[in-house]
């Protein structure tokens, strides 16, 4: 087989199921007016993006997540890829798209009903009408449950009143509220004769076909960003400001013309969670930008390390930097880690489409999807953020020219730990559901709710297979029990490490949490403070894990001999590395003698050695079209 | 003492030996101008930089750095330091005065003689004469020796050629040649008579008064950057330009009429090495300007943690972040690794000082602090780039809006791990320089060099200690050595394991390398690759002794009680999460058991929480001016 043929056959098994939308959008979007330009002022670059949004609208793939009754596609997994195939051009368009398709649209289109349907969803995939997500407060990120923004129904005109209480309750971050959106998708505390009901989501017009704030409507402009400047966030403050009562987007819950409130789901909590679980599409396609991002930023630093050469050899010929150990060890790692979480999002965005495209989702599987898209999430975001950086180093002073893409990639990348969602909040939700066993009572993740399921820890935990169930099974039977030094680079022994680690660590964590149960409030929120790190392991450990089964199962699914040998050793340099990470954990465990340490070293060292010569065969297996590579170092 | 009077303690010690010109620096440089501005396009920020820079001519400090015969003030360390200064506002305009002054300057000031003093000193300080400093070319970056670009002299005409052979030998990322500089300090293969004579450098005109290029130069621009776009980097290409006989700096090596070639330095690697070693200003100017950044971030968010609240404890009250274990995990450490590293720093500002003020430096003293100087740009490079990025996160959304500073902090010192000197290859150098415990004869870092080094390693390892070595001697000799479980709190056990780990990685680094000797090249340089990461790992532990060491001697001068106390856990937990970070190494070699490895991680959340009502005050103690912080976050 040639390299070529290769890449051909890992690239169709990176694709997945959505192989045929990613293949239509590697032509369709091949074109360098897609690339950032990160020269173009706020105003220039806002601009630029409002244009591209309106090109991407004609081609099509916006339609393809809105329900087929509501004169959209009806195929959610088509919808996700083709959002992770645009983050190969300029994120900002990316965004923008994820605010007026994924989270506007995605608000009317799963917490709406017909009224709103017909409404709007044919005019915001068409971009007659621009919308925005209004959900994050100044005051308020991470504890959504606690936004301030009230919607006060008034019996008397049949309308809610929205309105701002004080500086901590402006909406802040608000992509297209600082200048394109004239309608927001608002969160806020709905209130009926006095009572609070928690957060509801309500359709506000903001600004009049002019541009113009609607009366009692202020927005701002939150300026220049870190990066994506082609994206206009900006701040809304409302000072009581009038909607009908049907702009409650009211799929969850209703209230009647007399003021009485009404929902399906009763308790109050869990009301909240399904409101919110419906908008998980954001995070997956957040993770699967990031995904994206780390392929590009590795394409162009493998090319660039593949072709640079520093340093003589004795013969006077210069080395070319990728045959350093050290060069490999930055790269190689990084590229099995972005081919272990392509197919972990694959698995991921198959089961949403699964899920979602049911006529009654399980909730089970929901509650386990929401985890699970919050891990991935923020893993996939922190791997983005550290593989960007170290290709921007390993690019040296190439790496710091704009032309050369990768700051303009780490810029632009950087929010993604946290936007929708911070990373380390997520992460405590992650473990939080493993703990619970995703228990039909939940609470939030406030203190009060934290200690609540702190001491409803179950005793014995299950470390659930989400993947290739009998592949997995087989592989770690085949490992012989007796031995206890079992060979590093056998599959079975990297799955059971990685379920083990799991295992454990949510444990002890489990025991540690349950001493807070009958303590005072004061007691319990110390016992969880000091947990905290231990917390945030146990979800990353799991996470780790199905990310390695995800892999585990693409590699079962490779048909290919040769293909499937090197895939094989990648997935060896990502299961190892992941542990080489986490050594000092292996050790102190006792999983993991001072001898074998050493092994595992050396192992991943060999992996590297032995990956080099592929190493240009595994990013072209990518499949990142040339148009959008856009870095002058790898230009041919 | 009161919290301020505690911070102004720390800030003393902090402050140095050149503490009056900091204190100068904050009054004098206490002006929102000096801020940068992100929103502005490349000629727009590259115009004010210019004009700033002028306002700094203005002040005296420029002049500092030159020698009083030249016109200067002879005070070297009150330049680094008021250098350092600059970089709390615009990182361009830092790095553009470093360029004039220091790179530019520094190369006529340190490889020129009185006709170059006498021409150039006076006008570069007051900015009528703009250079740029010409050593990197597009193929050769950390290679120095191996640059392409030619003088080859002409005795008919009395003058050199400059000329450009190929692509590969264009002057790349030259700050000031894109736009400013009208001459360049040129380093080039000195070739007389056929004969090479390896890299010298050159004073070469470039552009008229009028901006233009002149004759058989071309100069082009970089364009944007990831950061930095004040600075005008740009590129440069000679077709046989012509310079008289005396545009060569001839301190070190001189051409005489008739082409004879002489030098006072008859090896031809260690005169290229003497080169260099007089541009050691600029490594150490960067590691100061790396700790500043860091340093401003730090106290960004720890002032945003310190507000900020989410989620809410069981009696509804909101936590402040800072209260959280994972946030005080994310920021304290880092704040202690800015002390430890500022202590560092401030000793090595100090001994260049010394051995450059003296009339006849050791050349002992010298090559020792040129590895210390490479070692400890590395890692408070790498510092600033972790903790920019950690603060930036932990700001969540506000930290990536510009008015927050981070994100433009971060792209502004991103380019910091690349220049002068790139990370990975200064720590190999810091590895070669103690192995060969700078043995007289040097190689270059090409692979024969590497290889010679590798062959010639000293048997025994010396640690040398480089601060306070009474003080250290004393605690390291207060552990008792019959128990094998000493307190980890103890300032001995902590200096025993630092060097203890120096020492083995060193040895065990020097066994692995000595088996090159005798190969055939091809099989030495094997064993080196395979070795690579064992290098830069010796390296690593180097310069954490070093840093350590500088800590407890900061430690040992502080007078106040109360203010020593603080500062002792500081230093505690600087050490801690040192020893924390590198776990798996010191368990691996039977350094740490498992038991311990818990009490570790233990011991330093206890250390987070014990400082965490002193977070404010320890930055605070950093003394930056309120009207350089410069962040909207936290604005009183």
């Amino acid at each position: 087989m040639s390299a070529s043929e290769t890449s051909t056959a890992l690239r169709n098994l990176l694709d997945g199921r959505w192989a045929h939308v990613r293949e239509r959008a590697r032509s369709q979007l091949a074109d360098p007016a897609l690339l950032p330009d990160p020269t173009l002022d706020t105003r220039a670059a806002r601009a630029r993006v409002l244009d591209q949004l309106h090109v991407i609208a004609k081609t099509g793939y916006p339609a393809a997540g809105f329900s087929a009754d509501h004169g959209g596609g009806g195929d959610i997994g088509a919808s996700i890829t083709s959002f992770e195939m645009l983050a190969y051009g300029d994120l900002s368009l990316m965004v923008k798209a994820g605010v007026q398709w994924g989270l506007f649209g995605g608000a009317i289109e799963n917490l709406g009903t017909e009224r709103h349907h017909d409404a709007y969803v044919g005019s915001l995939i068409d971009l007659d009408l621009l919308g925005c997500f209004a959900m994050t407060e100044t005051g308020h990120g991470s504890d959504v449950q606690n936004l301030g923004t009230t919607a006060t129904y008034d019996s008397d005109t049949d309308e809610f009143v929205i309105h701002t209480p004080d500086r901590l309750a402006r909406k802040d971050y608000i992509g297209g509220a600082a200048q394109h959106a004239t309608m927001a998708a608002v969160f806020a505390q709905l209130v009926t004769d006095g009572t609070t009901h928690g957060v509801h989501c309500l359709l506000v017009p903001i600004r009049d076909a002019e541009g113009s704030d609607l009366p009692g409507v202020t927005t701002s402009d939150c300026g220049h960003k870190g990066g994506l400047n082609g994206v206009d966030n900006g701040r809304i403050t409302f000072d009581h400001v009038r909607v009908p009562r049907a702009a409650l987007l009211n799929r969850y819950a209703d209230v009647a013309a007399d003021g009485t409130y009404s929902s399906p789901i009763e308790n109050p909590s869990r009301r909240f969670f399904t409101m919110l679980g419906t908008l998980i599409r954001g995070r997956v396609s957040v993770a699967g930008a990031a995904g994206a991002g780390a392929r590009v930023a590795l394409t162009i630093a493998t090319g660039y390390a593949n072709e640079r050469r520093q340093f003589r050899r004795p013969d006077d010929s210069e080395v070319v930097i990728l045959d350093y150990l050290a060069h490999q060890r930055r790269l190689l790692p990084l590229i099995a880690r972005s081919y272990a979480l392509q197919f972990a999002q694959n698995e991921l965005v198959s089961r949403l489409h699964d899920i979602e495209s049911a006529d009654h989702p399980d909730p089970h599987a929901q509650r386990e999807l929401e985890g699970r898209a919050a891990g991935i999430k923020a893993v996939a975001t922190w791997h983005a953020t550290r593989t960007i950086q170290e290709c921007r180093e390993a690019c040296g002073g190439a790496g710091y020219l704009s032309e050369n893409r990768l700051t303009t990639l780490k810029a632009d990348t950087d929010v993604f730990t946290t936007f929708e969602g911070d990373n380390t909040v997520l992460m405590q939700l992650v473990a939080k559901e493993l703990l619970t066993a995703y228990a039909a009572d939940v609470g939030g993740l406030d203190v009060l709710g934290m200690v609540r399921f702190a001491t409803r820890t179950v005793a014995d935990v299950v470390v659930e297979r989400t993947a290739a169930q009998q592949v997995i099974q087989r592989l770690v039977d085949a490992v012989s029990s007796d031995d206890e030094e079992h060979d590093l680079l056998e599959r079975g022994t990297q799955l059971e490490m990685f379920e083990d680690r799991e295992r454990h660590v949510l444990e002890t964590v489990a025991r540690r949490l349950r001493r807070a149960k009958d303590r005072d409030p004061d007691e319990a929120f110390a016992i969880f403070n000091s947990a905290q790190d231990h917390v945030i392991r146990a979800a990353r450990a799991h996470v780790d894990r199905i990310v390695l089964e995800a892999f585990v199962a693409a590699v079962d699914r490779c048909t290919d001999d040769e293909t499937r040998t090197l895939l094989d050793s990648v997935c060896d340099l990502y299961a190892l590395s992941v542990i080489e990470d986490d050594k000092a954990w292996f050790m102190e465990h006792k999983r993991l003698s001072a001898g074998r340490a050493k092994t595992l070293t050396a192992s991943v060292n060999q992996l590297c050695e032995q990956l080099r010569p592929h190493a240009l065969t595994l990013v072209e297996a990518f499949g990142i079209p040339d148009e959008l590579l856009g870095a002058e170092i790898v230009r041919a």
